[in-house]
Parts: structure tokens; C-alpha cells; sequence
């Protein structure tokens, strides 16, 4: 399996598979005096595909959300994707519903599909009515140049406070074929166990069986995205989807085979480079940090205690000042609900060990020097208590956060 | 009932109830380049007291803690507690037991106490041996030097990153007598709904029976100290103690009876007043925050939907901000676990509406803004589902806080 975060072909990201195309348009979503930034994503299977998806479990659902989830819960073929960021139609009433429908009505009919094919998507403000004239606008003049090129400038058009574009691509044999995975992802703030601000689209031409593939993108997804947090925050409009649209060719992967393994894993290592992705790129954050719990009785306990220790905002505050302090991860992993005893206790900073048996280690501060000049900081913790491990990924806490969350427009 | 953060005499916080006296000592705990700096606090009853606690849930408990709990587990009378900042005595292992186990003593043979009948407590930084000598050489001063002046200069004495001393007093009658309640505290950083490092001292002259007395306390940090979150983190050390000498006179106050509700009411009046003031001077905070959430169908659920706006990062960076951001407020909710209908839910700052029937309210800018430049913001929540309400108060975040926190020595 090759993993790659940008390939060297023109099929970047979601295009990477066969049979997908995209693209993006400028529709002045935000506003005039942002006419010119990409804000409507497409993404287009010239066959239908099978779909899953995960969302957001807040109780205060977006429009797009509870519509994209009952078109999957239809189990409809889906044959589209369409996006836009800058406004996330959430909290807007009966109106937002119908702007929804009204974008995927307008994909449907610009792209010779169903309405019921497409799945709608918004990231951006909260709170207020989407500009429709300029989305519809932005969906037609999309559909009007998909491309099998269309991978990058779409994953650019998702992007909010995200700074960099963030695609993945992995390759992988199933049985006779050799099936492709690709993926694109937006971030930044309010990333959290539950799925927050995040959208992520996920492409492959493997041919899978329905419940199959729902079942890979929800045990993935709590490996990958439901450990990353950045904030502890979680949003209105959360969206992981997976479409698997059988160009590669072959029979369907089924639950419980050798292929369902294979396709789960390169699933997993295209959702893991997202992670990574947005992990460095998070709103405000100077490093990415990737925890490891190992020692513990079950994974449920492995993975709460690297998420608390990943959340804690004293570990990220001491992360971001170069601190090697263990006594901020020992207190993260004691209310973290694992079951722990501090004589068995090993915590590692970036391969160095700074404490063990009851006890902090003398360190070697041009070793934790190095560790922290490197832009991503591991923490690895052996509880000693049994064979279950878990990760998380999160990112250190600047002053910088707050300056753009405290300036961030309602 | 009267209620104060200073009151005019000089008998003030742990010392405004009858037979309580107080001090503190410079020791040097923190190093020679701190020498003058108060670092040891004790407070003597001239009489056996029936004593409660609260403490830190973190499974990595500190000496003191583990030494204090076993002191009320075996129900002995308590005359004194003894206190150090600078150093937490925390992951120090055998060596931590032996020396808050002399503190103890120390303090029992300068008042002519037994070792058991006195509490420890220490706060600061954790991982390093308590420096003895000087520890003891601090408490035998401080014993030297008891008066019933002493109250503001032990609350001093117990500050770590506090930058004001937490006192507050109540008064109120009881049955024939008219008793006391005072109080001490400090907070700043790593305080959260499991008490972390926290340490607040409550005194009173009331006559209470064991049992009672723990219930009441239990309670009313349910309610206060438990619904404080500063950062989300909880640390090894936390504690909080109310001691009751009876030196009002009177019979013991029993559960159930009301003179317990009139003196749960007092201590009560107390912990707020001292959860106000550490919310208000919590790490790198500029403003600080209260959220109280009604129309809940259970006070389970509107206590947890407080604290989730309250902690939310998002929400604090948008107070930091002056920002009146209900969209955040509204996502904090919807992931609280609370019941909620958005048709239903209502959200005012500062008594300003900004959120009803399920839309944004178009907001009056200059009120808004007056809201803004008050020292304390008040977030009211009515999910219009049912009759509880509870409530919770933070502060803002700042990019302060960060740089405290980088800045922290491990």
C-alpha cells in the first residue's frame, strides 16, 4: 500500500479514484470583497455509488446534515457531492431545509442526476440565510467544468480558517484489481471527539456491499477523526463521507474477508493522513501532538486517556512552551477514567523518557530541546495495566487561538 | 443573612467565627529568591472541631490529600489545618507520605495538639521533595504567631498564581445563637468540576453533628466549587475542608431540621462568594463568565449544559472577544447532553436577547457592548423543557492564559 499526501499525477484527492471528477467555484458566498475565493465544491461519480456517512452528534443539527442523512438513510445510490463553505446554513429555520433541497436540485439537474442522488454539505457562520442566487450560481458554473484534475481546487473551495489544502491518496490490491482511495478534509477549529466543523469526503473505485462499507467508515472513523481534538468543541455540521463507486471492477467486498481488511486499512491510512493534516494545520497551533496510550485494560480506556491527556489545555499550553511536563500528563491521565497506578507508569516526550516508576527522570534538556523543535510533538505512556493501546491527535495551544476565535464574526 | 468578601473587622475569613485563630510564615519553600514571600498558612481551633472534606477525584492523589482524607475517614476531632504553597508534595512518593506526615506532627507539638487531629494540605509545583527543613522551621513560625487577625495574611499565604486574596464571611442565626461562617480559597489555574487545584478553607462556630456536617458540605460543592471550570483540567491536589468548633454554643445541628437548611444556606453564601472570586481571577482571565441554564427536566442536565457552555473554548474566546457569539452558546448546548428543541431554546447575554424560537435576534450594538465591559458576563439559558436549573461559572480565555501556561516551570 502506497500512502501519499499529494500524488504526482493531476488526480489529487477525491479524484484520484477512477470514475470520480471534480471541481470549484468562486460564488461569493462570504460576501463581494471575497468574490474571488473558491467556495462551492462538486464532486461527481459518472456511475452511481454505494454511500456511508458519519455525522455530528450534536442535538443542534444543520440543514445539509439532517438532509444528507436521510438520503442515506434511503440507501439511495448517490451520485454527488456538493459543498460550500463560507455560511453553514445552521440554525436557519424551515428556509434552510429548503435551500438544502434547492442545492441538491440544482447539482441534480446541472449534472443529469437525481436530486435524491446528491449529498449536501455547508461549512462557515452559523446563524444566518445562504446568499442562493450566488450558491445556485456557484453550483451550475461548478458542474460546468468537472475535471478529473478537479481534486485540488475542491478541496481548496471547502477551506475555511484552514490554511493549507489537505488530500490524501492510497493504493491497494483487491483480489485481481488494484483499487485507489482518496480523500479530502477542512478543519482548523472546533475538531473534537464527536465530529466538529469537520467535513471530510472520502473517494474509492472499490465495489463494495452497503452495510459493509457503512460499517468500515464507522469503525475508521473511531480510530481517526473521533481522536483528533482540537478544541474540545464540537459543530452543527460535522460530515464524513464515504463513496464507493465500483469503476476498479471486481465483486463486492463483503464484511468479515480478506478484501474487507485490505479496502479497511487503506481507508484507514488515507483518514490517519487527514488527521495528521489537519492536526498541523489546526487554528492557532505552532505544533501537532500525537498521543499513545498503551497498557491499558481495554481500547475504550486506552483511547480516553490519550484523548484527555491531547485535550488538557495545561499539556497543550506546556507543549507549546517547550515544557517537558509530565506532571500536567500524569494529572491528564488520572482523570481521564483509565484505570492507572502511578508506580507503573511510563511517560515518554518524543522518545525521551521523563517519567517512570512513581517518579519524574532526570532529562537531558538538549534532548527535549530537539523533541520540541520538531513540528510534531509525541507523547507516548505505557500504564502498565494491560495490552490495549489507543491514539489521539491534537495540536498545542497558542495565544494565537484566541486572537482568532476572539475576532471570528457572529 | 450578611454576606461579604471583606468584612470591616479584623477578624476575617477562617477567623471571623468564634475560637478560630490563624497565620502565616515566610519559608522559603519556592527558593532564596522567594524568601519573603508567605508560603505556610495554619489555622488552630481552640477547641475540637467536627470536620468535613471534599476532595480531588484524580487518581493521582497527592501525600497531603491521601494523609488528610485518612485523618476524617477515622472521625477524630480536628483542631488545626496546616498549609504550604509553592511545592504540591504530589508523585514524590514514600518520601511525600513521610513528610506531610511531619508536617503534621511539627504542628501538633508548636499547639499542643495531637498529630491526628491536624490536616495537611500543600499546593504548587509537583515531582520535588518538599524542602523540609524550611517547611518546618515555616510552620513553627506560623504557630508562633497565631492571632485572630491572622485570616487575610493565611489566605495570602496559600496564593500559587492568584493574584488577590479569596475571603468571605456570613453570618446567620441559629436556633437562640447567632453563628459564623468564613471562609479562604485559591484557585487560578486547573480548575474544573472535580476540584482541582483548588484549596478552600471554610470555618464556623456553628455546632454540627459528623454526619450532617459532610452531607452539607457534599452538597453545597455540588452546587459552587463543583461547578467552577476554569480550563477543564483537575489536579492532584485539591481539598476542600469546613471545620465546626461550636464555640457559638447551642445544640448540634442536625440533617433535615432548619436550622441545617438556615446553615447549609451560609456556607453555601460563602463558597459562591469565594467560586466568584476565583472565576474572576482565574489564570490569564480578563473577564469572567456565568452561565445559569433553566427549563431543564432535571438539575443533572442543567448543571451539565451550564458547564458545557462555560468550558467551552469557543465561547470563552468570543467573551475574550466582546463577541456575542449565541451560534457557540448553541453548539455548546446541543453537545451537553442536555434535552434540547432549538424551537424552544432561548439565550440572552448580559440580559440582552440574542437567540428565541429556534433564529438569531437582531441585537442592539450599544447594549451589547455595555454588557461587554463589565468584569463578570452573564449567559442565561432557558431550554424551555422543564422546571430545573443549575449553573456554572468560568472565565474568559485570553492569549494571558497561554503565556502563563508555556511559561510554567515543570
Amino acid at each position: 500500500m502506497a500512502v501519499s499526501a499529494r500524488v504526482t499525477t493531476e488526480r489529487v484527492g477525491v479524484c484520484a479514484p477512477a470514475g470520480f471528477r471534480a471541481s470549484a467555484a468562486a460564488a461569493g458566498v462570504r460576501g463581494d470583497e471575497h468574490r474571488d475565493r473558491l467556495d462551492v465544491a462538486l464532486i461527481l461519480s459518472d456511475r452511481p455509488c454505494v454511500a456511508a456517512g458519519v455525522f455530528t452528534r450534536n442535538l443542534v443539527k444543520a440543514a445539509p446534515v439532517v438532509i444528507s442523512q436521510l438520503t442515506l438513510r434511503r440507501h439511495a445510490d448517490v451520485r454527488a457531492v456538493i459543498v460550500n463553505s463560507g455560511n453553514a446554513n445552521a440554525c436557519t429555520g424551515p428556509q434552510g431545509f429548503r435551500d438544502a433541497l434547492r442545492m441538491a436540485t440544482a447539482t441534480a439537474d446541472s449534472c443529469e442526476a437525481d436530486p435524491a442522488e446528491v449529498l449536501v454539505c455547508s461549512t462557515g457562520v452559523i446563524g444566518r440565510p445562504l446568499p442562493m442566487e450566488r450558491v445556485l450560481d456557484g453550483v451550475r458554473a461548478a458542474a460546468a467544468s468537472l475535471s478529473v484534475a478537479g481534486g485540488e481546487a475542491a478541496a481548496r473551495a471547502i477551506m475555511t480558517t484552514d490554511t493549507v489544502v489537505k488530500t490524501a491518496v492510497a493504493s491497494v490490491p483487491i483480489g485481481q484489481v488494484l483499487c485507489t482511495v482518496g480523500g479530502m478534509a477542512k478543519g482548523a477549529g472546533m475538531i473534537h471527539p464527536d465530529m466538529a466543523t469537520l467535513l471530510a469526503f472520502v473517494t474509492t473505485d472499490a465495489c463494495v456491499e452497503r452495510s459493509a462499507l457503512q460499517t468500515m467508515l464507522t469503525d475508521v472513523c473511531s480510530r481517526t477523526f473521533n481522536c483528533l481534538s482540537i478544541d474540545g468543541d464540537t459543530s452543527t455540521n460535522d460530515t464524513l463521507l464515504l463513496l464507493a463507486n465500483g469503476a476498479a471492477g471486481g465483486a463486492p467486498v463483503t464484511a468479515g474477508t480478506p478484501e474487507y481488511v485490505a479496502l479497511s486499512e487503506a481507508v484507514e491510512e488515507v483518514c490517519t493522513s487527514l488527521v495528521e493534516q489537519l492536526a498541523a494545520d489546526a487554528e492557532g497551533a505552532t505544533k501537532s501532538i500525537r498521543v499513545r496510550v498503551a497498557g491499558c485494560a481495554d481500547i475504550e480506556q486506552a483511547r480516553a486517556a490519550a484523548r484527555t491527556v491531547v485535550l488538557s489545555p495545561l499539556v497543550k499550553s506546556a507543549v507549546h512552551g517547550a515544557d517537558p511536563n509530565w506532571g500536567r500528563i500524569v494529572a491528564a491521565l488520572g482523570r481521564s477514567g483509565a484505570s492507572m497506578s502511578l508506580d507503573r507508569c511510563r511517560v515518554l516526550i518524543g522518545g525521551v523518557e521523563v517519567f517512570g516508576g512513581g517518579r519524574p527522570l532526570p532529562v537531558d534538556l538538549d534532548a527535549i530541546r530537539a523533541v520540541f523543535s520538531e513540528p510534531r510533538v509525541d507523547i507516548d505512556v505505557d500504564l502498565g495495566g494491560g495490552e490495549a493501546s489507543g491514539r489521539a491527535w491534537g495540536c498545542d495551544l497558542s495565544p494565537e487561538y484566541v486572537h482568532i476565535n476572539a475576532d471570528y464574526t457572529t
